[in-house]
């Protein structure tokens, strides 16, 4: 019997989560093994990636060497992995195509994420700042420092204007967090080192609907918007974004933002190798995937993550694209491709919803565990507490402590990354 | 009277020393106001700059913001930072051109340091990675791990040697200490990663003088060949480069090593802006400054640090380019600089050497100290105490010091740093 391969794509939250407990499940997979494949050689912990952008924690801490991750209490041959980019599919000849290798497979689980969604607006690309990957964290941190010290030499006074204001574009989780650090950094931070332009630095939120935190309890979006107005952030609601251009923002009824400075967290979408999967997929490009996550017409291929549609029993089920559904995913995808190596029948995935936690600055967070929403200082406590644990590796949990101790005792990191 | 004003052109030791002096004297300024610039917003930590490129510590250790490290203890209007490239200088309108601002002054400190010497050999920029910058020792960190992942999925046997060489070309104190690490960080760290690649990696120190640690005492350079070799590293004594290629160094006899990661620190010269200054240069293009560090023809013009070239008495003295030196001059100009608005005679600049510190790896570091060589296990706890004792704040030391009990004890950094 030809042993069996099966192969990850991307080692975000999903695949990590697959990658690991296929390692746990090892035994039974019949000597199948195992490759995990990334474009970078270490896993980006993201939820704090906006914590990166705005000096609060260095960006070291939330970069994980993937060799060191994979391979943890694995007794048989080890899980694999691979750094390269991948390229293209192949699902007739079950071959994934990359920049380094070609490779065959009996299993695939598809967990490349998503990218920052534009909403088919032109040229906004080259204005805005994204905020998915380790070097957009690190250019937002530059340029908010850059904005200053160039405003600081600016004579004329409306460009100065536009370089002290940083508008953050999506009032979801990642816009709120980094809005209200952004605003810390700023009014807290830079207020020292630049007394006199503070009075002219602005933050602003955009959010094109009427209310921040769309999709969780209504409560949580009230306390997030107070709180930011109460950290200085000028939140603006029912205000969708019509254009943006070097110099500002126009909102589709007529407002205009001037403002060199544009983060941009209004959403994601599927990778664009996701569109050339032959699979059924959603009207938001997400591939359509049965309750056991596996594309009904491709047989082995499995969808987990940002990435995943999914319909059971008729019914459709959109999830938001957070951390915690994907690594739910990537477990019960690793478990249901060792049932089926052991010819076994595969189960239906179904979420543990485990809460939310937002950040909102020094002593405030908010919150829903259990049903119930929480705020203020318990859940800031609740939310490092909370995240510290998460962090992998007891370096990066002492670094993170040293970074964010000193954030509340003193001041943010204002040395610029690179 | 009008008020005088002191510009320091860059923030290396040399500069950052005599903005601090410069703020502890303020009383003594009249009023004096004092401009510093530097291209970044921070003083990078140069010593320990190899320390990033071979995953010892994490970058942010080694930066620290400007505007926070002047305005210690002073009394007087504060000493201002102003982030702006140097262009030009024209000595005799006193104005120093950049690309924010052009700046009068009446007493320049020239202290923007030095460049990769490439002793002009054709093309070796676009081949060799130099190790001046932040950017550089990420450069550094990155290439490494990226040659180990390349290699990995490399058919072709000679290519894949040819990425797992890493040559440092050098053998001074910098080339000592990444020759030694890079070796460190593949043949233990690395190792543990790529089993099967560890057979074939190499790590080669190429020097074109007989002896290593020129210019320090020979027992130190005999202890560091000696130590290099018991850590894998192959030595390579009068073996000066003739050119190189994306495949690797030909040697001046005729010999060749094929490599794709060529290390280049074999040297620095002045920055390309001390040519265009009309004062007299010595042959290595440094600026002949007179014992009170002043350029004769040029009165309120001070060279501090790697672009300075002293002489007394007739007779010249070239120091090398180190920061002990830089910021002695710097404390020195900056009282001579006091003592002439005061009206008083500037006091002639006389360095006081206070010993060496080379890193060697776990449990080794070679030095010389009041006279006499220390090595082993008392000099390693030395550099370390020394090295955190110097690193400013209280956070990057307790960092750093992370760091380093976890390279000491476990691993060093394998995620890549962008």
């Amino acid at each position: 019997m030809q042993t069996k391969r099966i192969v990850i794509l991307g080692a975000g939250f999903g695949g990590i989560a697959a990658a690991r407990e296929l390692d746990k499940l090892q035994t039974r997979l019949c000597g199948a093994e195992v490759v995990l494949l990334d474009q970078h050689n270490y896993h980006l912990f993201m939820p704090l990636l906006y914590q990166v952008g705005t000096g609060g924690i260095e960006p070291g801490n939330i970069c994980f060497p993937l060799r060191s991750m994979i391979n943890k209490g694995g007794t048989g041959p080890p899980v694999m992995f691979r750094e390269c980019q991948v390229q293209g599919l192949d699902v007739e000849r079950k071959t994934v195509f990359t920049n380094r290798v070609d490779l065959e497979y009996d299993y695939l689980v598809f967990a490349l994420g998503s990218t920052t969604n534009f909403y088919g607006l032109p040229d906004i690309e080259s204005h805005v700042m994204p905020l998915k990957t380790l070097k957009d964290g690190i250019a937002l941190h530059n340029r908010i420092l850059e904005s200053f010290e160039t405003a600081l030499l600016e004579p004329d006074e409306q460009k100065r204007r536009e370089l002290l204001t940083f508008a953050v574009v999506g009032g979801g989780a990642t816009g709120v967090e980094t809005a209200c650090t952004t605003a810390i950094f700023v009014f807290k931070t830079l207020a020292r080192d630049f007394p006199p332009l503070v009075p002219q630095a602005r933050v602003a939120l955009v959010e094109g609907a009427d209310s921040l935190l769309r999709g969780m309890r209504p409560e949580m979006g009230r306390i997030a918007l107070q709180k930011l107005k109460s950290r200085g952030v000028e939140v603006l609601l029912n205000c969708p974004v019509a254009c943006t251009s070097p110099t500002g923002i126009q909102t589709r009824d007529g407002r205009s933002i001037p403002t060199r400075n544009i983060v941009w967290v209004a959403g994601v979408r599927p990778v664009a190798l996701a569109e050339t999967l032959p699979a059924d997929k959603a009207r938001d490009g997400r591939i359509i995937v049965d309750g056991q996550l596996e594309v009904a017409a491709v047989p082995g291929l499995y969808v987990i993550g940002d990435c995943a549609y999914r319909t059971q029993f008729g019914a459709s089920i959109a999830y938001p694209p957070t951390a915690q559904i994907a690594i739910q995913e990537g477990r019960a995808v690793a478990r249901n491709i060792a049932w089926s190596i052991m010819g076994r029948p595969q189960q239906p995935f179904s979420y543990d919803y485990r809460g939310e936690l937002i950040y909102l600055g020094r002593n405030h967070a908010v919150g829903e565990i259990g049903n119930r929403v929480i705020d203020g200082a318990p859940a800031f406590w609740l939310y490092q507490t909370y995240y510290l644990n998460k962090l992998m590796g007891f370096k990066k949990k002492l670094s993170t402590l040293i970074d964010w101790a000193y954030d509340y005792f003193y001041r943010r990191n204002t040395a610029k990354l690179d």
